[in-house]
């Protein structure tokens, strides 16, 4: 028979199992965080009828989006997890109870040109709490501390959570005369880093038309750099001239409080007033989270507060505020960076029991008993060499092995070697599994970035 | 602004957050018991090359597969995680190590006609063994018990495993010569329960042209029901016909033995002479799991022993057995039946903490303690009456409140109030977190699921 070769299309990530092991540790130690935080799972279709999912129309997107006919239905693979979310609150806004907090962590699709560490199919990991009217600003500050949890569980220490106000930007734009032309200057102002302050000046001149006075207050504003303490008064002293500004900085004053109160060290977080985030959306306090040794990978989490979540689908005004993190570009980026912690078990089980019997009755009484009590245990009964048997637990890092022959059962011990030290032990079947249980307590305490 | 009607796909299933919880328990149990065997986890994409996803080409799937473009690719989304399997097999045969044993929750796509009850995009739970070659049989006793154990952990007790061999079919056609007819036979003999042995025997002798005396040895064949033992006597009986058939009555003997050895109970299995399953996929042991108060759903979860998984990929002889479950189906119906415990908390948190001063930080830093001791905490800062936030916690089925004004935290307490009994304590923040922690093991001791 002629054969298909086999393949995986490129930009789609599929594990080897070792690797998936640890992205599915990733994958709990959110999912823990998240509901410590009091957020339910969510589950949505990845398949949405394109007029549903595209009712906002338009943008970069649209051109990436898997777009398909089945029947007649026009039918579209989600790009996001958050027009989902709306479509989900505006649908079911009956039975939901609000403020609804809600997690969600799904695969999603966009087509984007094919290149090493860019994927078309990836998690996105999200968090959202969405208010009915109106939302406490508490939300806003909570949600930078969930980014410290989560990101301090899976082992990540050198980062840095960059916070803003998008009412500050406004206010601010507003105050020179410019709100129109506010857009286009953040995207100028984004090149600061790129291109330096003397070139972002000529744009803001030049093709933006802002008078020699404005750029200069837009990069004297935008220069306003330090601590946390030291902004805040550099923002206190431009007060009065907006409200919008006055209301944004009041804002950004009380996130950074009770971001205090919520135990978020202060090298994890800092104010970053040139941090917008998407134009249109956001509309106040806004989040980038950065790994200070690979600034180069851009932010790894972001978010921001939103006034109107579901305005395509709902005239009720659902305002909301929320973060996502890529993350199967975050574990590309780990595993190229060698930051997944080896030390922690990838193996498929804990204990691989090898029969020296006919009779496989003993063997599997143990294996049942290593079951109940949590142990992961697998029987290999395959026709292979002792050697093949033990060069399999050695391939897949299985910790221990399990010799039960003849002697051993009418003895009523079990033979257990520790394939890290070497170390054999002849204990019984319950000493063993508890020996077994305390070594993999001490393996299994590193978490699963080691910076 | 006009308004784009929400709405999710037909077919497509989208759960409320209580049932929701209830769903990630199910899948919780499932990976945590598959674990437990020694299963590593594994994900693949959901969009595959067509002609590597089709490479078997023909049969009723082809038809219900969504398949599109995207650019110069020919897409299609999975429509089962066993072709799946049987690609990442034959792509990573070099980086595996066999018997190689995976679990896969994953999402899967087929466009059937629309009913109530059956899904579009359903997430399907698999294992499978797989062996380099050659397989041992207590894989195929293993299995069974998996199947017992998983199902158990759930709450199910009023479930039945139906045990078959392949090799007992195939060698007791051949050895009436009616191998090339065995297929339609199956078929035939399917519908027994349905239109009883009169009329099945009609089908042989008429359209399939068995003569009468094939015919009545058939269905004396098929009506060999009974105990275990009893079976395998009857099989043992019939022995020395054919050598297939031989081979199957004692593969199937072996497999019973080792049930036994499993600890699988007496009433949770049955030898089922009648189980076919796929025709040309499966070669010997075969299961089939019925719910036994409801027999109208069908197999919930089936599968079997194959001898070449990959043979479209590769020219590697990969043999092996393995079961799916079709999860979202199986979630539903148990749902329609009333059979989710609803004692089981799908609150979004445990505790609900309202804070009655202006300063937010002690509510912090006691959500904080509630958090870091493994207690879903949310904190309720919006700007409702104290009466809707009582609701709140009430709508959602939070099980505990907190009230944190300025005497109980000049005192040092907590006031902390049980939702269920309306008992209302004042202790210490340590005492009130051990309260709850104590109230909460209580509360999820049940199963998921209630018969």
């Amino acid at each position: 028979m002629a054969k298909q070769t086999p393949r995986t299309l490129s930009g789609f990530m599929e594990l080897l199992p070792a690797p998936q092991r640890q992205m599915e540790r990733v994958m709990e130690i959110l999912r823990e965080t998240y509901s410590l935080y009091g957020f339910t799972p969510l589950d949505t279709p990845v398949i949405e009828s394109s007029e549903v999912l595209l009712a906002k129309g338009g943008g970069e997107t649209e051109k990436q989006i898997y777009r398909f006919q089945k029947g007649d239905a026009d039918l579209s693979l989600r790009f996001d997890l958050t027009v989902p979310l709306a479509k989900y609150v505006a649908l079911h806004y009956n039975d939901l109870t609000f403020p609804f907090r809600r997690f969600q962590i799904g695969k999603v699709y966009r087509g984007e040109r094919a290149q090493r560490g860019r994927f078309r199919e990836f998690y996105q990991a999200d968090i959202d709490v969405i208010g009915d009217g109106k939302l406490s600003i508490l939300n806003e500050a909570e949600i930078p501390a969930i980014i410290y949890k989560t990101f301090s569980a899976l082992g990540l220490r050198r980062f840095r959570i960059r916070v803003n106000n998008r009412k500050i930007l406004n206010g601010f734009y507003a105050s020179l005369g410019l709100t129109d032309k506010a857009g286009d200057i953040m995207r100028a102002v984004d090149k600061l880093e790129k291109i330096g302050p003397e070139k972002v000046k000529a744009i803001l001149t030049g093709d933006l038309g802002a008078g020699q006075e404005q750029a200069q207050e837009i990069l004297d504003f935008i220069s306003i750099t330090g601590g946390t303490e030291e902004i805040l008064y550099a923002l206190e002293s431009r007060r009065g001239r907006d409200e919008t500004f006055d209301q944004g900085a009041e804002e950004l004053r009380t996130v950074v409080k009770y971001l205090g109160d919520f135990g978020v060290p202060a090298e994890n977080f800092q104010v970053d007033l040139t941090i917008a985030r998407g134009l249109d959306y956001y509309t106040g306090t806004v989040y980038e989270t950065v790994l200070e040794d690979h600034p180069e990978i851009g932010s790894v989490c972001s978010g921001g507060r939103y006034d109107n979540l579901a305005e395509y689908y709902t005239e009720k005004k659902l305002p909301g505020v929320g973060i996502s993190i890529g993350l199967t570009r975050l574990f590309y980026v780990l595993g190229e960076q060698g930051m997944l912690n080896p030390e922690l078990n990838t193996a498929p089980a804990d204990v691989l029991i090898l029969p020296m019997t006919e009779d496989l009755g003993a063997a599997i009484a143990l294996a049942t008993a290593l079951r109940a009590s949590g142990v992961r245990a697998q029987l290999h009964c395959e026709e292979k060499k002792f050697k093949q048997k033990i060069s399999y637990a050695d391939k897949l890092g299985i910790p221990y092995v399990i010799f039960l022959g003849d002697d051993e059962i009418s003895a009523g011990v079990v033979a257990c070697k520790d394939m890290a030290t070497g170390e054999q032990t002849k204990l019984d079947a319950k000493a063993t599994i508890y020996r077994i249980k305390a070594g993999l307590d001490a393996r299994n305490q590193g978490t699963v970035i080691r910076e």
